[in-house]
């Protein structure tokens, strides 16, 4: 990783970057938190977020807001079913949100350019995945070219988690002293934030734990198959 | 070009993506105009973009509000002063949106993707310009490798203006009938809507009407030097 300096994060108050939270804190970088409120149907979501800024000590951390009337998806379309108890977690599903990790970074470099920061971490990560196109090695390549190319300072865009396991994840949190139970992954949770255990991301973050040999502390509100 | 079918465009109201879109109507391509509200000092801009998609038949046409607070530039902050006057338009001026086109071409790979369209148009403009870094080819080359990477439909990104001078897009413009006087390029225009006459974007409107021997049916309020 680089000699710290200023950089902004894509913080959604899930695992994977909070765990990245906790190690550029640990590494000497001045963090610049920004999470997008894209029409998530969990709320408990930004709220993780805003607490994990608070404890990782972040620069600051702002809340953009999108217009996602433009986008489809079952994550911000509180009419659509959420899939639960995939076989596979492979194939795109109907959470897949067109285009959002292009549009955060696009965002994150926006505000890294306004505060003279030339760097953009999020965290990606490609082996654990739902199929989503934009959590990959090449899309972050391509991408990062494009910003060095299209804005004035020449930012760089990391993604260090990206061919990190869920288990590995979860070991380097734990070694951090992230508090799992904290963070919020679940794509339909109930009216209290408790997790339905059985959409994609419940099951890749229990897989994380099981394949760690760790406790998961996430209270689950359904039985899980 | 590429043989027609949908694209979305992204339409400022500005002469040049209004050129792009005859052009584009004038190939046959079902064009999805995509106009973005992030705090122009200039609402005359957003009608302009209205009028040329009903004059140019656009299948559809949505404004997407993006919360400029996270982004610094005199042209979305109404305390600064717009340039006037530069004897060399060159050197990126203060009214630089901080990675303005790479966040509206996330934004229309998006609505794209969502429209299930292959196609994104902008009518950036290398030759003409004030120095941007996100108008010139190598950007919206790493751009576009970025949209087919991380889009699930492989979404190819169109420039077709990048290497032509603003004389050569008046010529083009008036050859396909556009009204000038309907699109708007002004970064400072009086409570009327009237251009300036002396801003970035007015001087280079001005050569370009001058360069290619057409007048330039703009109302210019000021005096011009």
């Amino acid at each position: 990783m680089k000699s710290p300096g200023k950089a902004v994060l894509l913080l959604s108050g899930g695992m994977d970057s909070t765990v990245l939270l906790a190690s550029m804190h640990c590494d000497g970088w001045q963090v610049h938190a920004l999470t997008a409120a894209y029409g998530q149907r969990h709320d408990v979501e930004l709220l993780a977020a805003r607490d994990q800024a608070k404890i990782w000590e972040c620069a600051s951390h702002e809340v953009v807001s999108l217009d996602v009337s433009l986008f489809r998806s079952a994550l911000t379309d509180p009419t659509a079913d959420v899939p639960k108890d995939r076989t596979s977690i492979e194939g795109v599903p109907a959470t897949y949100v067109p285009a959002r990790n292009l549009v955060l970074l696009s965002m994150a470099a926006a505000r890294a350019e306004s505060l003279s920061c030339g760097h953009v971490f999020i965290a990606v990560n490609a082996v654990d995945t739902s199929g989503y196109p934009d959590c990959r090695k090449p899309f972050i390549e391509a991408f990062g070219r494009a910003c060095r190319e299209g804005t004035q300072a020449g930012i760089e865009v990391h993604a260090p988690l990206v061919e990190m396991s869920k288990a590995d994840i979860v070991r380097l949190g734990t070694k951090l002293g992230v508090d799992f139970s904290a963070t919020h992954s679940c794509y339909d949770p109930d009216a209290g934030g408790g997790a339905c255990g059985r959409c994609d991301a419940c099951v890749l973050r229990r897989r994380g734990f099981a394949g760690a040999g760790i406790v998961d502390p996430t209270r689950y509100t359904e039985g899980v198959k």
